[in-house]
């Protein structure tokens, strides 16, 4: 057995920039979803579950694959997609290689509302977040993003199993 | 009324930059959740709260001042406190200058608790974030974090509520 080590304890600026960008982002994500509930009446999981199969090759992906895209886990993906499809903005079908993979697919009305609800969100994404920046911190918030979304997509279930299936 | 304006979509730099920050944050949030739950059985929210208990002189808060410090509606406070309060790590009171306010106070066993709940947490924080960015980074985030959090923290409710009974 090691000696207990004494933590590392952040310092002042350290302590400074933790507490500002977790009520940042906080604030923010919270923002965006009163936004979406209020003028598109869906709360931003929604929202992204539908742009990413909007995105997609016929409007359609396995449940699998969505989960990774949007970070989800199964059980709050598959909540979600229930509730899209009681809305009439997606439908689960049978995918057509495998038949036990279930496919969910945006519907028209999805995609009409999908349009509809892009045109405020992007303004408040602009509002509250690309405004207030300049050209230099744009550029700085994405490449502080990005080495944090790839260190951190080795730690996810979802990446980890990706790695163990296709390795 | 007037011309239906075009929404100014994201140019393809603000939108990498863009899905790269809510990716960024929503991986950090989830990775340092599941750490606390694995570590310290308690959600990444129980946490914050306990936090702002200890912090605060004689370890108590009214539960408005709580909610606004943790950036948290009122009722998803109410639920935190409860489940805080039958594991024994917070107890509610009442304010003795204002009956009507009831107070939520850090126990004893709380504060152990959490003392021993940082200590992994801030190795945590550390490893998904301060390790990954460079000193002028870490100045970059706190600029950018602080512009957007005094931005939105005069749309958020709590903070037009504390304006509005201050003024």
């Amino acid at each position: 057995m090691g000696r207990v080590k004494e933590p590392r304890w952040l310092n002042d600026d350290e302590q400074h920039t933790w507490r500002a960008f977790l009520n940042a982002s906080q604030l923010l994500l919270d923002q965006l979803d009163r936004e979406l509930q209020r003028d598109a009446d869906m709360p931003h999981a929604y929202f992204t579950i539908l742009v990413a199969l909007s995105e997609s090759p016929g409007g359609r992906l396995r449940m699998g694959e969505l989960a990774e895209l949007t970070w989800s886990s199964a059980s709050r993906l598959s909540h979600a997609v229930t509730r899209l499809e009681q809305r009439g903005w997606v439908r689960r079908a049978e995918c057509d290689s495998d038949k036990r993979g279930h496919v969910a697919e945006i519907t028209d009305e999805g995609m009409r509302v999908l349009k509809s609800a892009a045109a405020g969100h992007v303004d408040g994404v602009r509002a509250h977040l690309f405004d207030l920046l300049t050209e230099a911190q744009v550029g700085q918030l994405r490449e502080i993003s990005e080495t944090v979304m790839e260190h951190l997509a080795e730690h996810h279930p979802a990446a980890v199993r990706r790695a163990r299936t296709t390795g």
